[in-house]
């Protein structure tokens, strides 16, 4: 086996290993798949699949490929560079404890972490119930009955209330929403950026002294509860006056300090927002966080986002779904004025699981010690002579201290603590449950006053406002409070679930790809997870270090002059990179360019982004091959030449195709004085090949939780930053209180966005290397040729580029079968779930397609299983098609099949080996769904999105209900025959 | 809700907060609980449950219970005193990379290192796979056939290997083994602690130039290969003049250079043993690592230890179990010459699952990476005139320094890099796969040589030994190269298995409690992972603290003087803690003093670790109840008086009863001159409550994998630390290398045995302190006498005491059931998995017997759904007892039921309801056995303990094979009807 002699040292360094571990296809089966695509090599195929007009062949200038231990090394080096003080800026971010055992079995989890949004709900029963725990959380809290899945982050959630509220309210011509001007500033700043292009006015009052009289008619008004000074208010009298006055309430809460305060469900609020991430989501210099959003009975459609639904399956058993999936960009495009299509769910599962763990009692103690140490340091700092400004507090204390400001910051920043300089007069000190005594003896220290006992009784928050209503009263709260019975808790709900740790995740547009061990590892460590993100930027280092050099990287992928990682969604970058756009125009003096000029193939979320960028969408038609149509396009830019802004395409298409338009497309674009705007949805099929930046477009926005590997965390967190050619760099976001590098307006709460997840796309970055990175491409483009070869035999393939070639996708067109055979796309992906698989993209971008994009992590033997399932399911429809099977009873209509359909009689006209064991490769899985079909409509009629009771479990009726039980006025019509699966932009 | 005013922030501190995360009951459960048992407080039963005589009341002097952050910033403390610098010190510890995926999947992952020891083996296909995975892996390596599922370290596989052969010999009589003077200095140490109790004369020799002529007969030879100076010697003539000579030839292998030499069992070996630390296993500061042993055709049934056998289910379908478990000391008791019984499993299957994920090609180059960073350094050494020793070596360069040896030492370490000072004018320099260019150029200097190129290309391996035969050529080793394709092969092994984090494992003897995930935070830190045994100390502060801190702990809750963490398994800590009485015996001139005096209720291992200790086992009776006869005792101690060297007892008895009568039997014994031994098995009910040391013992080992929660791994690691009396500390463990506090004889390789996993038991005790870790104890007590209570009138209850309470487990009477019925306890342990639970202990201390011990760690639901479960197998019983189902054929007969079963035709007198749902709750349950129950006997007949060939899956004759198919002349009557379950003490 060994011939001496051994190669040399040299020769024996292991660059680019990490590349060999991420890219499936060894080389051996390269050549095999080469072969059945037809071409000799895999140059010869990227050749021949990528137009020579967009292709780039200059090397990408990134660092060299380094081994994993070596990237780790450079990791610890930039965190190092960080400093962990015990924060108490407070200002939205807390200290909290991730409880390890919610921090191992799920934030270290790739059963949680790989997972994908549950668009399939059979195959997500256990991240649906660990949502639906979180909005009962929120409901319970907020004193609301509905809430969804989670938002962005506080700051947006509250810019999403507002428009909310808006298109809700009775009258939609006021124009004018007032803001408490005891607002979180970068909420402030979010809700100025978001109401300026639609055309509302901020009116910011102090409303301590009640509803101002000099404003005009407003819509509504967002209050602070507690304010971002600290102060608890008692808002009632206000937000009765507001509501006489016909403005609806929103109030932005702090869910840990409702357990102790009356929830403003309670006194009349319409619409609660916040943040979750004091609920054990560590604060990571700004996000990832869930934050929240919850309405009153009657404003659940207008919701935006995401929420899960409970259901009944086939069977009539409880099961959970996304409810009322039809809204907003998925059916009114143009009309949307939310753009949200992620959300965050990793770190919501997270939240909701640590309200779990805790239970009632739990959260109210920690409120409880919250409060006391706050009221403790306030006693000190009054025995010490020094005044405490509010009265009602519940965990932040602003101190006056004339003159001393600075001076008290630095003496306590002595002591590692970070406080906030409120002004040159005031400190403010925030409290959370990871405050010590020993931290408070070192405050009052920091303020020159002798620290006193702890046995304080005084309380600080009104006597009026104390809760007295009950909350999270469901069992699950009480259920799972020894470590043991939440382990198992977590697992069995992660058991019922298909992640990207089981199979392939063959979605297209979404690039399902490897999350890698060691690009995860950092993101816990403390000195990532552990800082606020206001600290002090000479105490993030290794944090400006590592998004320099993240931004830096990924403008040398994209060919852009400057990248913002701010967005913290992919939607939240469309909207970001708009508003670049909107900001260059309106710099020229040309602030009537607001046409947006949109292909008819283009995701939803585009043009909800360029409605919400005050923009006028367009649409362009396509061709049949679901190209640009050329001359449309130039007849739409002549007829708008002078009020054109921009065009948004996405490139590789929304088809999977390589357009070789795009060139042309750009510069009649340009010619007309408007600006290119390539969605990076598809990245993955160009890193190393072409550049945006370079092949004429001038912003687009990535996603790295696809192209750069931050996993999908169940359906977020997403991170969508922007490249920006050099005219567009000034407009690139910038924040109120942090230096970002831009100058245009905030898109997200946090000045670097989810920064504590950017070292997963760092470290991919750094372990793939130039080469790795060009190599990843041509991997994940031709295992989609692969694909698309070996089954264009048993299904149409729908779209290819001149050269019978498609991209990084495929589409697979499902309607000649469905028109033959009944059988839909919807039956061929619930099929799936039992020959193992998660499906692929259902009717995106084409109505009964279904699109494909295997990437290059997956290796051929996991391709071959999805083909040879693909074929077998296609032998499965021929017997429906012969008639041998009935087209409603057949093993496709009946998909997925459930242990307990085995169990029961069987009098189906094939056999339960048939059913779960179609393929003799089958045989021992472990995997099988946990319910039936779930009914969509069922659920969306009958609307229950917090956790139903545990006898909701035995007994459901699943026969029709008429429409008038529908609660929200939910129709059938709205809901029935659209089978449009949203694919998550974000 | 809520009253005002709050509690205090006095009143609010977290103290103790752990405890009611690690006992599952919570007071109102408690309170059920008691009115079951019947008792009117937790104080009450514990007064009633254990005796008088033995209760100590003095509350335990441990730190104070602190929370988990301050756990873990304290743990991180210690770790910051630990320096961790390039280690190239060798001896049988190497750098290595932990893969990150397998790092996070198995190491980090409570699916695998919560699991059992896979005596159950139809819910433990997964981990069984990964360990025959780790058996091929050796086998192919050392190139013998048969390879166990690991050792506990490389200096006790010597030892097994060295008795293995002893016994094996056809001399018998001879009792002389020669050594290799170039093995490493521990390993010699150990042998020479296993020799001398036996009667074996080790002769140390140079073998450099042949088989000595001055040797007496001798019946066996261990070589170095290579040796621990780093020699790579051709023994092929060695070990056939060795052979001619009548002595069996055990050869100590680096299996990472097995991959360019010729394997061992090429050149003649009869036996290899060894470390697999270097496939992926962090160093530790010494452990815990799997060694291993492999032997050649002809000595399998020799084979000490776990060894995983292939078999077939009641389908015919292959599958995995442990191979002639009725081995050793489980069929031989007092004539066992090892009493080996806990592996290394959770290292071994990561050791295994390196050399799955690297393949043999990637192996090979890891190995040449290696050794050519060896010849590299040593070409610039020769070129800067350092005389290099060996002309053959593979990762290891002697350099002679005269004179210079702590100079060039010294300058290395001041690069933070630690080389092997092997006396005044010789440096040794280990390499390894984590040996970078820059580390080596760095050596070069601390040597004063220039660096040269990494050109060289001169083999220091001989050339007559290059390896030329292949090795793991099974597609395992091919089929899992991407992270991707391994995190799903991980996935897929861990879901084939029932661990903790599913399920309740009520094992009696076995102390299934909660591993939490705060205590498992350390062990993968690298100041913790990354340090070599033989660091110089103060690069190991952190580790001297944490080891001090737990030791006092542990001296204190046990009532001994001190405590030596040394012996990394129970069954290490017996031998160690019998070799102190013997070495009492010894110096106070009583070396007659032989007669161990054992119950004949021990564990198996007791008598076999006498007989290490070279003691004479005399057994005594127990009576009805399972009490030492003490009549009998007294009369035994009085027949042996002049010799008794001890008393074995375990208490709480193996019975799971506290005996009144235990100071009287230690007293007897002292009055004899003997010294008294309590097994530390059964710590878990005493914790808190009494102290073997104030009643009367004079040593004990414990199980910190038992009642200190570190995971039992799927089978180890194990750590059994002995606690002695003050007369008994000069006895306890000392090493060759580090002063370790014991000045006894070795019994591990490592001075601090698994000191890498200390940090899990430290943490617990910080956790836990006083209050908690008597609470524990407690709330176990309560369990089992809850269970015993709740299944009482189902199942008669074998033992109790006087007041007819259990301890902390109880046993379950299955031999009227069987008699009546022809249901075994077999089939109840089989059909609880239909249930969703592990079996609880099998035929252990009473034949067809059920011993459960629930642990404080599970709360009353997972209580009662056992209790539930073992209710409704009772009615199933009684409808076989009826005649309403044969006792052939019904759901008890033919569990565990599979998917397969229930796809297939059915013609069973039960639905396929009854098989898989028989309780409602059991409906949406995700576990099913991957296989039917599994045939013993075939596996034990047809013995096959590598990888099976794929094609082995498909056929396999079930049909009984006759005697002369046994390869190994394991004949059926040995097998045949033991059902023994042999339950891991250490």
């Amino acid at each position: 086996m060994v011939d001496s002699p051994l190669p040399t040292l040299a020769e024996l360094q292991p660059t680019g290993a990490f590349a060999t571990r991420h890219i499936g296809p060894r080389p051996a089966d390269v050549t095999r798949m080469l072969e059945a695509v037809g071409q000799p090599s895999l140059d010869a195929l990227v050749d021949a699949a990528v137009p020579e007009v967009v292709r780039d062949r200059t090397p990408l200038a990134v660092p060299a490929a380094e081994g994993e231990a070596e990237v780790l090394a450079a990791l610890r080096e930039r965190a190092a560079a960080n400093e962990v003080f015990t924060s108490m800026i407070g200002l939205g971010y807390s200290g909290t404890t991730t409880p390890a055992v919610i921090q191992r079995c799920i934030l270290e989890n790739p059963a949680w972490y790989t997972a994908y949004t549950p668009y399939q709900p059979e195959i997500s029963q256990g991240r649906l119930e660990a949502l639906i725990n979180f909005q009962t959380v929120v409901a319970d809290l907020t004193g609301l009955p509905v809430a969804g899945a989670s938002m962005l982050d506080e700051a947006t959630a509250a810019a999403e209330a507002m428009t909310l509220v808006r298109r809700a309210g009775r009258a939609k011509a006021d124009s004018v929403f007032v803001v408490d001007a005891d607002t979180l500033p970068q909420t402030l700043a979010v809700l100025q950026t978001r109401a300026e292009p639609l055309g509302i006015t901020l009116h910011v009052a102090d409303l301590s002294q009640g509803w101002p009289t000099d404003v005009p008619a407003a819509f509504g008004v967002l209050l602070a509860y507690p304010g971002a000074s600290g102060a608890v208010r008692d808002h009632r009298a206000l937000a009765e006056a507001a509501r006489a006055a016909g403005a609806a309430v929103v109030v932005a809460a702090d869910l840990l300090a409702l357990t102790l305060l009356e929830a403003p469900g309670e006194w009349g609020a319409d619409v609660a927002c916040g943040t979750t991430q004091r609920f054990g989501v560590p604060m990571g210099y700004g996000g990832p966080h869930a934050g929240y959003l919850s309405v009153r009975e009657g404003l659940a459609r207008q919701l935006p986002g995401r929420l899960v639904g409970v259901s009944v399956d086939a069977d009539g058993d409880v099961a959970y779904r996304l409810a009322l999936q039809t809204r907003e960009q998925h059916i009114r495009r143009e009309k949307a004025t939310s753009n949200i299509c992620t959300a965050q769910v990793l770190l919501a599962v997270i939240a909701g699981a640590y309200a779990v763990y805790h239970g009632p009692e739990g959260l109210r103690s920690i409120a409880a010690r919250t409060h006391r140490s706050a009221t403790t340091l306030a006693g000190w700092l009054r025995g010490g002579g020094v005044d405490v400004v509010h009265e009602h507090f519940f965990d932040t204390v602003l101190a006056a201290v004339p003159g001393r400001a600075d001076a008290v910051v630095a003496a306590a920043a002595g002591r590692r603590i970070n406080l906030r300089r409120v002004d040159a007069d005031h400190v403010a000190v925030a409290c959370d449950e990871t405050t010590t005594v020993a931290t408070l003896r070192d405050v009052a220290a920091a303020f020159g006053v002798e620290p006193g006992g702890l046995d304080d009784a005084t309380d600080a928050l009104p006597a009026q406002l104390h809760r007295r209503s009950e909350y999270l009263t469901h069992p699950v709260f009480a259920a799972h409070r020894s470590e043991t019975a939440m382990l198992r808790y977590l697992r069995s709900l992660s058991d019922k679930d298909l992640a990207l740790d089981r199979t392939m995740i063959p979605l297209g547009s979404c690039t399902m790809k490897l999350n890698a061990a060691t690009e995860m590892a950092a993101i816990t460590w403390p000195e990532f997870a552990g800082l606020h993100p206001f600290a002090p930027v000479d105490q993030a280092r290794g944090y400006a270090q590592l998004v320099d050099e993240l931004c830096t990287g990924l403008a040398e992928i994209t060919g852009y002059a400057a990248v913002s990682v701010q967005p913290n969604a992919g939607s939240q970058g469309e909207f970001a990179g708009l508003l670049a756009i909107r900001g260059y125009h309106h710099s020229r003096g040309d602030s009537q360019r607001d046409v947006c000029l949109i292909p008819s193939s283009a995701h939803g979320t585009n043009a909800a982004s360029a409605v919400m960028a005050g923009m006028r969408v367009v649409v362009v038609a396509c061709d049949d091959q679901g190209n640009v149509d050329v001359a449309d396009l130039r007849a739409k830019v002549d007829q708008h030449a002078d009020r054109l802004a921009a065009l948004m395409i996405t490139y590789p298409s929304t088809h999977g195709v390589f357009e070789t338009a795009v060139s042309d497309i750009c510069a009649a674009v340009h010619d007309a004085g408007g600006q290119v705007y390539v969605d990076g949805a598809n990245l993955n099929a160009l890193v190393g090949l072409a550049r945006p930046g370079r092949f004429g477009s001038d912003v687009s926005h990535l996603n790295l939780h696809k192209t750069f590997c931050i996993p999908h965390g169940g359906g977020g967190p997403g991170v969508g930053p922007i490249g920006v050619a050099e005219h567009l760099v000034p407009f690139l976001p910038g924040h109120p209180l942090v230096e970002t590098g831009g100058q245009g307006p905030a898109v997200s709460g946090a000045p670097f966005g989810s920064a504590g997840i950017l070292p997963i796309s760092w470290a991919y970055l750094r372990l793939m290397g130039p080469d790795g990175l060009r190599s990843a491409t041509e991997h994940a483009i031709l295992a989609a040729n692969y694909v698309a070869a070996r089954l264009r035999e048993h299904y149409p393939v729908l779209y290819t580029g001149d050269q019978g070639l498609v991209a990084h996708e495929c589409i697979l067109d499902i309607r000649g079968i469905t028109k033959a055979t009944g059988v839909t796309n919807d039956d061929i992906a619930k099929r799936l779930v039992d020959y193992g698989f998660h499906a692929p993209t259902m009717s995106f971008p084409v109505n009964g397609t279904l699109m494909v994009e295997p990437t290059e992590s997956e290796d051929l033997g996991e391709l071959d299983r999805f083909v040879d399932a693909m074929v077998a399911i296609r032998g499965e429809i021929a017997r429906v098609e012969s008639g041998e099977w009935d087209v409603a009873d057949n093993p496709l209509r009946n998909a997925p099949h459930t242990l307990a359909m085995l169990a029961r009689d069987w009098d189906r006209p094939y056999s339960r080996e048939v059913a779960v064991h179609p393929l003799p490769s089958l045989v021992g899985r472990s995997y099988l769904s946990p319910v039936r079909r779930i009914d969509g409509a069922y659920g969306d009629r009958n609307l229950v999105c917090s956790c139903p009771s545990p006898e909701a479990f035995e007994d459901v009726d699943p026969a029709p209900v008429s429409g008038d039980a529908d609660p929200e006025g939910v129709g059938v019509t709205e809901t029935a025959g659209v089978d449009r699966e949203p694919v998550g932009q974000a």
